[in-house]
């Protein structure tokens, strides 16, 4: 992977450094931002960390998460520049409306933003873990345990523990490097997929017996009342469509979540060639080919049909 | 990896060979011996390959699986050398009943026999694939598409695709390897993991529903009528027990399951420390650490007190 070399001279001469991930981070945000700061660090160089959304609780067993600061005044003056990871705007990242005297951008997602006074994109790139890990090697950084474990557990969230397609060799030979360095697979997964709760438990149980299977669509859903006798929330329906994508047959899941104010939120998942895009924006929603979603104040029996005649005509 | 160097020469000086997997084979099994089988030919030898069993449906999509041979006669007239692979014993394979000039076993399981004139076993090697791997390398043939899709389901099968301790950066290189000579990971872990049957997914759900969670124990069980409901049988039960694993705070997994001719099969699976088959063998079976089994007449309520009393042993 080329790294540019106005990146690398930004790094060895700049500093203090703002790192923030986006909003909402998911695990290759977390891991990549904690990651290169500590090789900054190693390096020398003064980093804050800043994410406007607290870590989330599934990403709690990563070193150093507690780094991240939500006042950003004091560091402000300290004149920093701004390291945007796994996002390439400000808004993303809940950071419009400050100014910086310098920006780096370093993301893996398509953009058609052009923020930034250094840019490193790159759309191939698995995950900004595997960025950020040729980046550390390039500041001859030691990998430490600490950033092995951050950066191994980017890459496995952004590629399914290498079960998605973007797992390369090479992304394959970064993550061996990477145990070698002290990262444990073992520790990891069991860290992302076997620490549930209970009651999150009772809710996938639950939304698996609303299962509705017509026509390569397979639709769950869970109401308000499922969330209330559970103790559950929204956010506890994390990776709960990648279930009914088990079944062989099935080339679009569904989940719908009834919202608070009412009506449904819809979240697609694709197996496969159907562009689940296409189908939300028949909803007025949008997304990616695999992942989309929509929003609606349809009753369900009219959203599920209205999939399934959607599902059948992207069967053809 | 160490090669023993009279494994080499044996392959190298010898033939027509006759490669055996073990009864009730796995996807390790399958993949190490067509993987073998395909290497062995392309540096000009003859093979054939036995399984009592059939390739289990979930393995149909390795390539070389028909060149599987049920019928043993024809093929003991050509006096073959007998090749061992994922076991150590002819009983294993179900050859207890045949002679062999000269016998090769190849495994990383542990053991007690001494059977084979050649023998290497490596305790530490994630799976039989990986050894293979190794000696496909050794014996300089050309890692075909074919070779690297069987062995990279095989270490797949062995390590949870990654996700078991015994998932080490060795394992990680060699399956970059794979990938440069052309297996798929995405379509590998689709095959493995995202192509069940709907029934299969039903019977889960079912199952899913009986969970019963005391001391760090989770039991989930299925009944005959459970089968018959959804028109499956024992075998669309592989895994099962994973799913409660997912929870937390469990620290054994147990799978109940109602035998045809009455009583019950239990299948536990351990999520760290505790020793499972500990607990197996105080209702008479056994097996690994973390995997082990036992067939009892007692009734559901009675057993699952009894589980639940063991894990709260096994937790102090």
């Amino acid at each position: 992977m080329r790294i540019p070399k106005e990146l690398l001279s930004a790094f060895k001469e700049e500093g203090p450094f703002l790192i923030a991930a986006h909003i909402d981070p998911d695990g290759d945000a977390v891991g990549s931002v904690l990651a290169l700061s500590a090789a900054l660090e190693a390096i020398g160089k003064k980093t804050f960390l800043y994410s406007r959304d607290p870590v989330p609780k599934y990403f709690k067993f990563l070193p150093g998460r507690k780094k991240f600061i939500s006042g950003l005044r004091p560091v402000l003056k300290k004149d920093p520049v701004l390291v945007l990871l796994d996002c390439n705007s400000p808004e993303r990242a809940a950071l419009e409306g400050y100014r910086f005297r310098k920006s780096i951008v370093i993301d893996h997602h398509e953009t058609e933003n052009d923020f930034g006074n250094v840019r490193w994109i790159n759309h191939k790139a698995a995950a900004t873990g595997v960025m950020v890990y040729y980046l550390v090697k390039a500041l001859r950084a030691k990998i430490t345990k600490e950033m092995a474990t951050n950066l191994y557990t980017a890459i496995s969230v952004d590629t399914g523990t290498f079960r998605y397609s973007n797992t390369t060799s090479d992304v394959l030979r970064a993550s061996a490097e990477l145990v070698d360095a002290g990262a444990e697979p073992n520790r990891i997964a069991v860290c992302l997929y076997q620490t549930w709760e209970y009651k999150r438990f009772m809710l996938l149980v639950g939304a698996l017996n609303t299962l509705d299977v017509r026509d390569g669509v397979a639709v769950i859903h869970i109401t308000k009342r499922m969330y209330r006798a559970t103790g559950t929330s929204s956010e506890d329906t994390e990776n709960f469509s990648n279930f009914p994508r088990m079944i062989g047959s099935i080339r679009v899941a569904v989940l719908l979540r009834e919202l608070d104010q009412g009506g449904w939120k819809a979240s697609l998942r694709s197996k496969g060639a159907v562009n689940v895009a296409r189908i939300a924006e028949r909803f007025g929603g949008g997304g990616h080919r695999n992942a989309a979603g929509f929003k609606t104040n349809s009753d369900l029996k009219s959203i599920k049909e209205a999939l399934f005649r959607a599902g059948r005509r992207s069967g053809r």
